[in-house]
C-alpha cells in the first residue's frame, strides 16, 4: 500500500502504542480516585501535558487541556468565547474544517449569531483587509486557521492575531493540520485558543488537545466533573492521553527533519502531474502552504473515478476531508477557492508523510500517466 | 490490592485489549475515507454498534451512537432535546452524575432555563407524585438516572417513563452504572435517550454512547463532519469504539451470573460493616439498589481518614464519586438523602466486581474492624 493521506489520519506510531499499553492493562485506575492505584496516575496526565505544550511552545502546560479530538477542540473554544461575552458576531473564513462551520451554522440557526465567511482568493489565502473589516464592536471572535486541511494553504496567525490582538478579539486558531508539521511558540504568538489532534501525528483517533491562552476566557465545553482543572468534564482517558503526549515528544524531536524529507517527495509528485496530465493545475498558493500537502485539478477527471482507480493500485488518496467524505457536495474548500463546482470535484489531495519514498512518489506517478492515457 | 471500587472504573478486560491492538496498529485507517483501508473499518464500527445495541436491547443498532465517554452522552442527551424545542424547563433529581447537575447549571446560568430538582427520600428515592406534580407545559425533558453511581440505589425507569409518556415529555435516562449490571430492554421500555460509558463495563476510558430512541428529536452536540449519520462529528475513535463492542459482548454473556457473584459478597461486607462498626448504617434503600453496591454512614469516622487508612492497606474505596473527588464538597447524594453534612462527610463506597472474592471481603472486614478500634 503507498498511503498518500497524512492529512486524513497517520499511523499509530509504535512507541505510542508501546507507551499505551500499560494504561490499558495493569495500569487501569481512574486518576480521579483518592487512592494511590488511581491518583498515582494524574502525574502521567501531567507529563502528557508538558510533552503537548513543549511541542507547540506554551508558556504553561496549565494552557493545555485534553479533549476527545480535533472537532471537540474546535467546538469548545468557539463555545468557551461566546458564552463568555455578550457579543454575538463570529468572523471565521469559507475554507474553515467541517467542526468550526457547523458550530458556526449552529450558533447562526439556534441562536441567531451573526457569521462572516471570509472568501479565499483563487490561491486560497483571505484578505487582511477582509478581516480588518469584517471585525466590529459586536465581534466575539475570529476563528481562522492555521493549515488548510484539502490543500495545505498557510494563513498568516501572526498578523491575523495582531490584528485580533489591536481590535481586542480573542483569537481561536485550528491547527490540527500545522501541529507536527511546522515549529511553533504559542508563548510568543497572538493566539488565545489553538486546536490539535493526536491522529494526525501518529497518536490514536479520540483524543486532542485545546491550547487555552492564560488570560482567555473560558466556559466549559463538555461540561461534568472536576477533571481537568475543571474546565473538561469526564474520565480521563488515560492510555490516550499518554499516547498524545508521546507523540508530541516524537513530533518535537522530529520536526526539524520534518521539511526536508516530505517536501521533496510532494514536490516530485506534484511536478510529475503538472507535468504528465493534460491541463493539470496546482490548487493552493505555490509556497505559502505546507510541505506535505499537494492538491492539484485534473481538468475532466471525475475525482471519484481517480481515487477509484488509485485504490484499485493500493495508493490512498482522497478528494478532500476525511470528514466531509461522505458528503455527496464536493469540496467546498476548492469551490471557494476557484467558483467552480466542475474543478472541486475534479481534484485530488495526496499528503505525504515522513515515511513516504521516493520510489512510492514515483510509483503513483506511472498509475496516473496510465490513467491519462485512459482519459485522454 | 484488594479494588473494591468499580463504579468508579473497572479493569480493561484481556479480550477487550486484545480486539483493540490491530485498530492501534496495522488498521490505522480513517473509516470515513474513500479507500478500502479506510472504509472497511465501518464495517468493525457496525459491528461494535450491533453489540452495544444487544447488551441494552435497542429495537435497532441505529439508536446507539457513538461517544467519548458518559459525561459526553449525558451533556448530548439535554442539548439534543432543549434544541429540538422551544420548552424550557428541565425536570431531574438532586442525586444525578455531575455531568448532568452540571450541564442544568449552564443552561441556567447561561440560557435562563428553570430547572427542578426532585429530592429524594432517607433511602435515595424519588416520589412519583413529585415527578407528576414537577412536569408542566414548559418541560422539555426529564432526566432522571437508572442506578445512582454512589449508593446503587435504582430509580423506578419503567414507572418514570410511563409517566413522562403521558405527559409527552422525552425521558433521559443516565443508565452509566445499570448497563451490565441489570438486563435491559430499552425496546420494550418507554425511554427517549439512554446514557452509558465503557470504562465501567471493561472497555477504556474515552469511549461511550448514547442511545437515541427512533423516534426521539436530535440535533448534534459534537458539530462536525458526517459521522454518525451525521449526529456526531470527529473522526471515529476505532480502538475504542472496537474495545466497546467487544465488553458490551462480554456484559451480555456475564449478566445472567452477574448478580451471583456480587451480592453474596456485597451483603457479606455490608452486614460485616453494620455489626462490627459502632452506630454504621446503610445509605440507600436496602432492596431497590444495585447488587454490588454497599455505601455505608461510619459515625464519627472523616471519610477521607477512613480512605487512607484502608489505602494504607491497598485497599481502593470511595467516598463518592470520582468525578467530585477533587472537589472539597461532601457527597451532594448523602447530603440530599440525609439532608446531614456530617454523615455526607463520614460514609464510605464500596463497588464490588465479579473478580472479588470473599478473601477480599473478610481481609476488608478486618482491616475495618482495626479502624473501629483506632476510632473508639
Amino acid at each position: 500500500m503507498i498511503y498518500l493521506d497524512h492529512n486524513a489520519t497517520t499511523p499509530v506510531l509504535p512507541e505510542v502504542r508501546e507507551a499505551m499499553l500499560s494504561y490499558l492493562g495493569d495500569e487501569w485506575g481512574n486518576p480521579s480516585s483518592s487512592y494511590r492505584f488511581g491518583s498515582h496516575l494524574k502525574s502521567k496526565i501531567e507529563e502528557a501535558r508538558e510533552q503537548v505544550a513543549d511541542l507547540i511552545g506554551a508558556k504553561s502546560p496549565q494552557e493545555v487541556l485534553f479533549t476527545s479530538g480535533g472537532t471537540e477542540s474546535n467546538n469548545t473554544a468557539l463555545h468557551a468565547v461566546i458564552h463568555s461575552t455578550g457579543k454575538t458576531h463570529i468572523v471565521t473564513s469559507q475554507v474553515e474544517h467541517s467542526s468550526v462551520l457547523s458550530y458556526c451554522r449552529f450558533l447562526q440557526e439556534f441562536r441567531g449569531y451573526e457569521v462572516t465567511y471570509l472568501p479565499v482568493d483563487r490561491e486560497g489565502l483571505i484578505s487582511m483587509a477582509d478581516l480588518e473589516a469584517a471585525i466590529k464592536p459586536g465581534t466575539a471572535l475570529v476563528s481562522l486557521m492555521w493549515a488548510n486541511n484539502e490543500t495545505g494553504v498557510l494563513f498568516p496567525v501572526e498578523e491575523i492575531g495582531q490584528i485580533c490582538r489591536s481590535k481586542g478579539v480573542p483569537y481561536h486558531c485550528d491547527a490540527v493540520q500545522a501541529v507536527g508539521k511546522l515549529p511553533m511558540k504559542l508563548k510568543d504568538l497572538p493566539i488565545d485558543y489553538l486546536s490539535l489532534t493526536g491522529h494526525k501525528i501518529g497518536a490514536p483517533k479520540g483524543i486532542g488537545a485545546l491550547y487555552v491562552q492564560k488570560k482567555a476566557p473560558f466556559v466549559p465545553f463538555v461540561l461534568g466533573g472536576h477533571q481537568e482543572r475543571s474546565r473538561r468534564g469526564g474520565t480521563e482517558n488515560v492510555p490516550s492521553i499518554v499516547g498524545l503526549g508521546m507523540a508530541a515528544a516524537i513530533a518535537k524531536k522530529k520536526l526539524p527533519a520534518y521539511d526536508a524529507s516530505v517536501r521533496p517527495l510532494r514536490d516530485a509528485l506534484e511536478e510529475g502531474i503538472l507535468g504528465s496530465i493534460p491541463n493539470a493545475e496546482r490548487n493552493g498558493h505555490p509556497t505559502h502552504r505546507l510541505s506535505n500537502t499537494a492538491n492539484v485539478f485534473l481538468p475532466g477527471m471525475d475525482s471519484d473515478a481517480v481515487l477509484t482507480f488509485l485504490d484499485s493500485h493500493n495508493i490512498c488518496a482522497s478528494s478532500g476531508s476525511a470528514c466531509m467524505e461522505s458528503a455527496i457536495t464536493p469540496s467546498h474548500v476548492i469551490k471557494a477557492m476557484s467558483g467552480s463546482h466542475d474543478r472541486s470535484s475534479e481534484s485530488i489531495r495526496f499528503s505525504l508523510g515522513a515515511s513516504n519514498t521516493l520510489e512510492e512518489v514515483q510509483s503513483v506517478l506511472q498509475k496516473l500517466e496510465q490513467l491519462g492515457d485512459l482519459v485522454s
